[in-house]
């Protein structure tokens, strides 16, 4: 059994209810991951105790490295600190600089301690303390025995980020646990599916370092590449060739990497231009807009737009026709591109953009199933629309989220020179 | 040691690698927790069959159900199903159904079944197939041992929910796993703090069945009130009158239930009225109009709206005089109400609500630091404002959140005839 390896385990019976994500494990997972440190379990437990101390015999036997988040507060559920000293048969004893900090934290806030707060200054005999710049519960480094070690952090995310970034990576280096690290860099790809961008750069997951591989989310096609080194530039190293071929493979199909959305690419595009954008919604109801202002900075291009989610609004701010309402009906490709056009020359930009469709539950037919959204397009130069169909699978929310996306990769690729989609102007 | 609990594994190493957050053991402790069913123990382990092995060895030990999420798809990496037959020296045999529908399964989307694809169909002898209606690998029912129960399941979510719903809990129910359950019912508050609410209703959090917890999350200040009863009948008669009573305290800081937003609240009181909205938004940029037309059928009054993101769309479309732009600047309450009436008047509806303000990072000062925000109101009798700080810790995503459902907020109280927000028409 390798024991060289970490084991997390979360306390607390509101992960064992299901109230909370267990977003504290997900973070630490990442954390040793791109420091290089393995870990092969996860456990949860409630604030049980009996049932705490046998998930410790446990870890012991199969990881050198414990972290335990959780149940580091003064209310009598919390049970890590004195469970674990019980465990190891180690007194608690009270750590008079801890006790000074928590009294000056309550006298920072007004407040007096309560005797309950006393309790967070009891540490196991022989454990450092892992300083909380953030709140009252300190949490613990302790060797137990010699090839063991523990570290406890409080439940609070970003207590447990503060901690780790400025306490936990330092000690762990110190005690030899980082030989190196893996860094990652993720593309991003729109219009093309996991299995179709697979089979492209098959070749490429059977590399040992960098590795590649595919994920999916939210219609995002995403590629990983995660290299192990000694340093951050020679990981950086590593990916660089690979991200090289990847992006020349994947093409326009690539929009951005790690954080970048759809929004964040469109956006540097119309500011590389000096153009601007405006958007007529319907279906979406302004979540285009939405996306495109969660951009910092996005007023240097993005002028605002039309949400005409009633007919009369397509109308009378759009300047859509009567007639094509009535003849083919709000949800068709010539509505969609009257509303792209109408909104440019309204709010008198650059780009028009817009979606209208139909993103149910009700309100599909036939010919007009729920999932149904054309998208228009308009520049100085021409009107277009795109046909999409989105299922009738899927939720009210995924339609709205693929037709904002949609929308947005085909102002991309238009601003790209995708003539398929729009003759730049 | 409690042998009638049960036990969750989750398999998989991009949970290891912290790539996703574990949201299947958030669902799975949820439906546990309703159907009464305690479990004690979450375990994550990695691909790897050795590591499962031990896993599934130590939940033997301690719990009489294991539900089993992850690794059961087509590639070589996926080993929960082998793993498990091999753990209790069971052979796998080939279900004829399961790999007909798999075929079929793949007929229907026009692709031929890849080899890959067949192992989906072993499965350990003396097993129950648990149908997965929405993909291509099966779960398994399974009694190994006379008094351990197995069930498996997808890693894919909305795989999961449904396999867990249409088959699982109706299987728990015939092997006498759920000898009642436990309910709860969620009201929401806004407009109050959460430990204002909690010192209004502390008598409550003593109460031991229905229990009564709150909960925060995005702004929403959350009662969580949970009966153990029977039946789900029993239950509900427990919770009444703590629910009743609650909302009595709340009074009009409560704004709906369980899965209400606030924009469910609005939408009712407005279909109520045979009224009419529009809203007109800056710096949210549409994200208050996608909150709206969240909730199907509003189109019934929701008209739509102006993103005034740029100060000409402002005086231009919605008719904010210049001079208030000059003299008070975009975000200010002047702007806010010509916003609110601008967007009234262009779309003839009963009521207008603006946003404007700054959501940062950037665009701060002293006098108007992030965070500053003014909500505009009008009907056909005034128009007023209201100026939010929503403070310049929290970033951009959470300014922008508490615009929208405070001006939410605004319209709910309105409607509900606070004459402190604005006289009703």
């Amino acid at each position: 059994m390798t024991t060289s390896s970490a084991e997390i385990i979360c306390v607390g019976t509101e992960l064992l209810l299901g109230d909370i994500l267990n977003s504290n494990a997900q973070y630490l997972a990442q954390q040793l991951a791109q420091l290089g440190i393995s870990h092969h379990y996860q456990t949860v437990v409630g604030d049980n105790p009996l049932r705490l101390a046998r998930a410790i015999a446990i870890a012991c036997e199969r990881a050198r490295l414990i972290i335990f988040t959780g149940g580091l507060g003064p209310t009598p559920d919390d049970i890590t600190i004195a469970t674990i000293a019980d465990f190891f048969g180690v007194p608690l004893v009270e750590n008079e600089a801890v006790l000074a900090d928590i009294k000056a934290k309550f006298a920072r806030r007004g407040r007096t301690m309560t005797p309950n707060n006393r309790k967070q200054a009891l540490l196991p005999e022989g454990s450092y303390v892992l300083d909380n710049p953030q709140g009252t519960a300190p949490g613990i480094l302790w060797q137990p025995r010699p090839e063991l070690h523990l570290m406890t952090f409080p439940g609070v995310p970003r207590e447990l980020h503060a901690m780790w970034q400025t306490t936990a990576i330092p000690y762990l280096q110190s005690q030899g646990w980082i030989n190196g690290i893996i860094h990652s860099r993720t593309l991003k790809f729109w219009g093309t599916s996991e299995s179709g961008l697979a089979a492209r750069v098959d070749d490429f997951f059977k590399l040992e370092n960098p590795t590649v591989a595919p994920y999916a989310s939210g219609g995002v096609i995403k590629l990983r590449i995660s290299a192990k080194a000694k340093t951050l530039a020679a990981a950086q190293q590593l990916i660089e060739p690979v991200a090289r071929q990847l992006r020349a493979i994947g093409g326009i199909d690539c929009f951005g990497e790690d954080d970048d959305t759809l929004a964040h690419s469109v956006g540097r595009l119309l500011a590389k231009e000096h153009a601007t954008l405006a958007v007529a919604e319907s279906c979406t109801g302004g979540g285009l807009g939405a996306m495109i202002t969660a951009v910092p900075g996005s007023s240097a291009y993005f002028m605002g737009g039309i949400i005409s989610y009633d007919n009369a609004v397509k109308e009378r701010l759009l300047g859509v026709s009567a007639q094509a309402l009535a003849e083919y009906g709000a949800v068709s490709a010539s509505v969609a591109e009257q509303m792209a056009a109408g909104v440019r020359k309204q709010l008198m930009t650059d780009w028009g953009l817009s979606i209208t469709g139909i993103a149910g539950p009700d309100g599909g037919s036939r010919e007009k199933p729920v999932g149904l959204v054309y998208i228009g397009i308009a520049n100085g130069l021409e009107t277009r629309h795109i046909e999409c169909r989105f299922g009738h699978r899927r939720d009210r929310e995924w339609i709205r989220l693929m037709s904002r996306n949609t929308a947005l990769d085909i102002l991309r690729r238009a601003l790209l020179g995708n003539t398929e989609v729009i003759p730049k102007p």
